[in-house]
């Protein structure tokens, strides 16, 4: 196998090549993520996709074990982690070299729903706020027009900005 | 520090105490979440909570090194882990033993908007099917009623299934 690493570690043209063949055939777009969750004990869970699993537990301050970030936490990671995503790929595109980038969300939960102390209202995040803070060669009107289209198109950002079909179901086992 | 595990390997006097502490002071279950994302290369970035750094990545199919799971999957994951502490800790107020507990998600993403060559659309998920498989000593019925409470309480589901203000700004670093 031989990688090519051009601007930001990406290949452009492997990604220009994605693109023609998604937009020759858009059904090639269509994609289905997957993951698994195994309940050890507690709060303690293993995430899993397709890579080693991922510890994922609740801090001692909310009776959980500790051992691993928990699923808000988690849900931030991915908000963020898709939207440096996206600022590598634009940035890439659009002839920006990238120096550094590092991205810091926080968000507020009210856990008195969870917590089955009231029945009404949000159980989840009210908000998330996102700064990214990025060296680059891009003017700030570059880095403004990049972060707005990137922003826009992030698909995790999106799901979470937008109200989502989520069908769920329980199966006993005997 | 002594650590008592009880049903489920929870410590049902530690949350009914923890409950009551939110039940006597609400503003104690206003809680802020943070992440913080550091770029490593191309698509490769290093997610970080409280917690050891976690790798986020794309599969090579979309350009990635492959290095980790995606913040596609890792939402999903969020999702997975946030319905196991559900069912945990409610099984425990409930008295029901669980047994064993495996989570199966799967959504869909159309990547036209985020490869750029659709304007208008959907960026992120059209919708996300979850299937819970639980052994336990919960009848049926018992355990129908703990997955409608758990999903309807979950906050990150909630999160997912509800618009949330998502709110970015980017810092240009000299």
């Amino acid at each position: 196998m031989t990688t090519q690493l051009h601007t930001n570690g990406l290949d452009l043209n492997q990604i220009q090549e994605l693109v023609g063949v998604l937009q020759a055939d858009p059904t090639k777009a269509q994609t289905v993520w997957r993951s698994r969750i195994h309940w050890k004990q507690g709060f303690q869970n293993e995430f899993q996709s397709r890579h080693a699993p991922i510890t994922v537990d609740e801090p001692q301050a909310l009776s959980g074990s500790d051992t691993g970030p928990n699923p808000a936490e988690l849900l931030l990671g991915a908000m963020g982690t898709c939207l440096s995503i996206g600022y590598a790929l634009n940035a890439t595109a659009r002839g920006i070299t990238l120096e550094a980038m590092d991205l810091e969300l926080e968000g507020d939960i009210d856990l008195m729903v969870f917590a089955g102390l009231r029945e009404e209202g949000n159980p989840g995040y009210s908000g998330v706020r996102i700064t990214a803070k990025i060296k680059s060669d891009a003017t700030p009107e570059q880095l403004q027009s990049l972060h707005e289209h990137v922003l826009r198109t992030s698909p995790i950002c999106s799901t979470v900005a937008r109200p989502v079909a989520v069908e769920a179901r329980v199966e006993p086992l005997a």
